[in-house]
Parts: C-alpha cells; structure tokens; sequence
C-alpha cells in the first residue's frame, strides 16, 4: 500500500476524477485520510469538501454517486486518480464533466 | 476569457494534463498567473515549480515538451484541463504517466 503524502496540502491532495467508460476527465476534488478511508470502504468516492469543511459523499444528495474501480497515485505520492463509473453528472451545474468551458468562455461538447 | 481564481491556493490552481491523442491522465502540475501566461504565450506547458518556486516550462531539461492543444476550466473557475500532445515520457521515472501504480502500488501499463 502506498502512504499518500497528506503534508503538502494542509492535509489534503487533490484528487483527479476520470470517467473510465471514456477517459473524460470529470472534475477534481480533495481528500484527506479519513475521505480516502470512506472510499475504500464504501466503494464510492468521498471527499472532503474545502467549502464547507466536512467530509462530502459525492452523490449523497444529488444521487450522482462516482463507483470507484480503480485507485492510481503518481509519482511523488501526493495526487490520486480515480477511475469511475459515475451515475448521471459530476457537475453541479448538470454537465457531465466539470470542464465544459474552453478558457476563453466557449462551452464544449 | 474566464478568470482563473488563484486566490484559493496560495496563488496556485491544479492542471490537469491529459493526453489529447488517447485521453491518458499524464501529471498534475500548478500554475500561477505567470505560468498560464507564458503557457498561452510560447504554447508549451509552463508550470509553477512549488520544490523550487521558480516557473517551470516542461521539457526545457528532458526535451519533453507538452504541446498544448486546449485548456479547459472547471465549473469553479479554480482548476484547468490541459490537453496536450506529449513528447516522450510526462514523468521523471520515464513513464508516460506519472499514474503509473495502483494505490496497492503494483504497476500497471
């Protein structure tokens, strides 16, 4: 097992979300241990959220929960890729991706 | 053009880098205003080096050059996508990806 490297961040690595039926990249969160924990054993992405402070299953409210399949980590221990099957969207906004706008405002397929 | 809010981290957002021809998730890398300029800028992936807080244009030692192709913003406006066409390995170790072990830390392709 790796030891993630929660020091870097206040306790927090990001945590890079990709759908894994089509590669698309979905969004990014952040998990301390506890989060990562909740994953593990729920089999469905928790993270924690840095607006509110408190630890944040994806899903719980809106019912897009993310079904983790696979968990990498890079090479220095400090990001996390989740590999998912994710029920309905990941944004808020109802976009299935987080990362439906070009930086100059246009929005992509 | 959307503004990046850099204020949450220190001046820093997370970019994701995703391989534009296969969709592979290569690296997680940090900008600043400076770096996302110079990136727009020269077209190659430019990061802010937080180990030794100076700006980073990838490639510049190894010759492996990130060719941006699109950059894509979150629905928070804290966070970029970068699709890129990567020359040779996006990690130090040689890997293509620097997500190259499972969290058990058994290699995958």
């Amino acid at each position: 097992m790796i030891e993630i490297d929660f020091n870097k961040g206040d306790g927090l690595v990001p945590c890079v979300v990709q759908d894994i039926e089509n590669g698309q990249v979905l969004m990014l969160g952040y998990m301390n241990e506890e989060s990562l924990q909740e994953t593990l054993r729920s089999g469905l992405a928790t993270y924690w959220s840095r607006s509110r402070q408190e630890l944040w299953k994806k899903g719980e409210t809106s019912g897009h929960y993310q079904h983790v399949k696979e968990i990498l980590v890079d090479c220095d221990d400090d990001t996390i890729l989740l590999k998912v099957v994710q029920d309905g969207a990941a944004c808020h906004t109802g976009h299935r991706t987080c990362f439906y706008r070009t930086l100059e405002g246009e929005e992509v397929k």
